[in-house]
């Protein structure tokens, strides 16, 4: 990082204390019972830089659940397996402009979900997972991506969401009857739902950032994770498509590349330069963060981490 | 440039020849008798680097509409008269995964139009530049911006469109009527016209597109002519929503914040480095100049200006 | 009637003291402020039998604009202008299952409105009109099938709707860029904003709908007014379409063709049997007088009016 | 009948010859295999007077799948079962203007189907059956009402839906999501494909027709079928909602109450008079057998059958 490790903790923890002020804005999401269990004053930010150094603030070692961040996770895969084109033969690249779980652009539309972080789009990806690897696969996966063995499956919420997963198997359905989906719908609803009810750490998704930041490379060992075609693609698609239907004024705002999850998660990726996960699980009307924008635009305005900083 | 001005020039040379192979999938825009009548090979380009250099290849003086590139011009002087929160109380920042002339989604949402570079935006935009600006001072603006006195009015073209324009005048009206225009329809679709009734030329693009790269600043003089905020929200909205229902696509194949007009014009800034306009009106399914996209994915590529270039 | 006069006379005042019960679940329109002057306890019935006796109770000689009921006449006048074929070439006939106003269906479907009775339809049919009737002449062909001379264009109703008619001009202009109306808008919104506000009374109402229950002749006069084949078109939609988005479960319910106007009124027709006026400004949510079906169904049980009566 | 039987078998045969003309205009559904092998030639009427009488002309006796008409029947089971309130808190009784299948509108408004003869009413109706008769029983009141013992499962049209009912699960599922099916989905979805897939034929919908038109009485025993009320609604709905989106054309023109099923059936109830059943599965681009509509017309126009005929 161009600041010294001590300047950025001080401003790694004075973004903490500006997005505690945002807590009461926001609400826990409730659509499962697991995930309303969530303390909504909970909130970590973490930042790590290509060295590997983290600076830490508030709640960063609290497992919670990833949800749609693993949507990036398994178009990583499906893009490693496929490569780009074959993927997006079937999913596009658009911001949807609607929310996550429209149905009805999906059928007013040829069928192909629009990209890859809505529901309909992810669960395509699955589909096109699921014949080539197991979710113990995904699982091995995601922890090398995130530099953390301890992630896990969470039953609870795998269990709850299972539950309550009527709309997503009337996304698959369509999608199968359109031919957007050609293999099992049952097995890509379970890989799904299972890749969602990940337990991570805002720490670790800070690690992932640092991956993409550095373009698929583990800065530990030095290794290459990813293909640098499928990094560039994902950080794309994060910009446009990363945040549900408040994408756009993300991008606008904050500049920086971010996929949300509703379980509270943050993944950002400031190119080439650094990864930040955070964890605050009171939510915009959006199903953001409500914290996160506030803790991000001040990191980037401070820092500089503006995609067309002036 | 990082790269000698010779160098460049062959690059640019070779960028036009395999732009020309795209050429027969194209199709000149026929809405309008007016615009009907380009040559369907016309095409040209032209890069500007930081000193002013411009390397120059094809029909780049040949002039042409500007159409919807001039949503760009308007939405600059909306946010230089009345700052980004204004103008976003009216309209949003979020790609709007549908046709640019769409009302559905207008009627569907709230009625605040997804973004400015869809008609019904645009719309609203000039809506509130109306009682402050006349078309005169328009024109005056867009030739500082593009470094280019002899932007004219295209009076054929704006006859032509003023007589088809029923559809703009239906969004206009629905706007109306949901108070997001507030003033007079008639004056803020006249002067929408007339903005994209201007005449420029893939030089006069490439100007403006250096303007931006450089946060707003005149290269010739080194004045300002925009807020270095203004350009920041612009840039991010080009990448956004700048290639119509393709921006998506655009952004993760090529990377370089861009806007299209059904002219063939095409203005792209590649962030503190150069400014790139391109004209060609044979157009691909969606609007957008058929063989811009490979020539720019072409200097993209060779040059390294995609916005995650690993 | 079937009922003696007496019989029938309390029949009717029982329906009124049913109707009035309901008022209270009922609100006034509010979308101009002349309309929410009406006083929402008013209430009036009128039955007219084919002799041309009539039994009224309440507020039967209250004048009120005519609103959406007006499209009946404008639909008569068009069949009888230019016959069946050439109307329904730009106008359906099937209900929608939408809201009066919609624009969406519009826009999504071949841009033929759904029918004659939602304001894209009824707008298309003033369009065939201005061109061959004057709005007086319309006038005069209103006060002919209400058999009432005292019909008149109430000012006040006509410019508030004027003032506030965005929308209905938003889908006029829409309609003209789909070459579906190819008259002039202007005049178009002009008619059909007049007729909607003439002045009528629950008993004008009765008489129409008695001139319709016999096929189109004045029961006075013997006078053939409308031809058989227009009456039978108009009853049909009036069945189908005649109640906005009610219409089907009206048609279930009570089973009387019946037109209904935000003003307050319903117009039914009891085949070969009678016609009926309801005259009360408290509205349901859809648009329809809140007294008025109760009112029917009351009338329809006791004397086996509906149209599947067993 | 009005007319002798002599007379009537003329008109019938005459009625056939017409429908003949139009089986070049309409093509054999095929969206599975088995109902793509009918006949495109095959055509037949029958009608049944209210003694029992039958006039019969052409391909009478063939039996063919019931297809849609069978909602006629479940939603008649589910008004006997749990009346019209309960019926209706879950299911519209609105045309849709919409086509049979579509769950954009499903998903846009309440969620509660616009009426029992779109897909998504129909498979709701039949989740309100399942936990109280099985496929037998519905089998036994379907030969019951069509005086028809020779009615059964056609196990190879059964398995060929089964195999392609995706977009069915998916409304099924879109439904579940929203509390409007709350019991099994996989058992709704079984009984509504198997309601069907049973065979019946011309004659059969005939019988069906007259028990409709007297009001629920079995016209060979005296025995009531169907309680009034019952017969009531479902005529009414039949009327509005019966052939597809072209429901209200059919309504205006022919003007008898009549279902149709893409297996090429139509069920048509002239009320108080007779039943009509026919037979031909070369469809309009709707989904409704194409000489059905010819034929329907000729004997309304013949007969005097409209609704509202002068």
């Amino acid at each position: 990082m161009a600041v010294d490790y001590e300047t950025m903790n001080k401003i790694v923890k004075k973004a903490l204390s500006l997005g505690k002020k945002e807590l009461p804005k926001g609400r826990v999401a409730d659509y499962i019972p697991e995930l309303a269990k969530a303390r909504p004053d909970a909130l970590g930010i973490c930042v790590v830089g290509p060295d590997g150094t983290a600076c830490k603030a508030g709640d960063t070692n609290l497992p919670f659940s990833i949800q749609s961040i693993s949507k990036v996770i398994s178009l990583c895969m499906a893009l490693e397996l496929h490569g780009v084109d074959a993927v997006f033969s079937r999913v596009g690249m658009e911001p949807s402009g609607v929310a996550f779980n429209s149905i009805v652009e999906l059928d007013l539309q040829s069928g192909k979900p629009h990209n890859p972080f809505i529901n309909s789009g992810a669960i395509t990806v699955e589909s096109m997972i699921i014949d080539y690897r197991s979710f113990e696969d995904m699982l091995e996966f995601t922890r090398a991506l995130c530099l953390d063995q301890d992630i896990t499956l969470n039953r609870q919420v795998f269990n709850s969401e299972m539950a309550t997963c009527d709309r997503n198997r009337a996304i698959a359905y369509l999608l199968k009857s359109k031919n957007v989906i050609t293999t099992n719908v049952d097995s890509s609803i379970e890989l799904y739902t299972k890749m969602c009810s990940l337990n991570v750490t805002a720490e670790s998704l800070a690690n992932f950032g640092l991956v993409l930041a550095l373009g698929g490379i583990d800065p530990r060992s030095g290794k290459r994770l990813l293909k640098a075609g499928t990094v560039q693609t994902v950080k794309t698609i994060m910009l446009t498509c990363g945040m549900y239907d408040g994408s756009g004024q993300f991008a606008v705002e904050v500049g920086i590349p971010t996929k949300s999850g509703v379980g509270g998660g943050l993944l950002s990726v400031v190119d080439k330069r650094m990864g930040i996960g955070v964890y605050g699980p009171a939510l915009d009307e959006k199903g953001n963060c409500v914290a996160g924008k506030v803790m991000l635009k001040y990191l980037a305005d401070k820092l500089g981490l503006h995609l067309f900083q002036g």
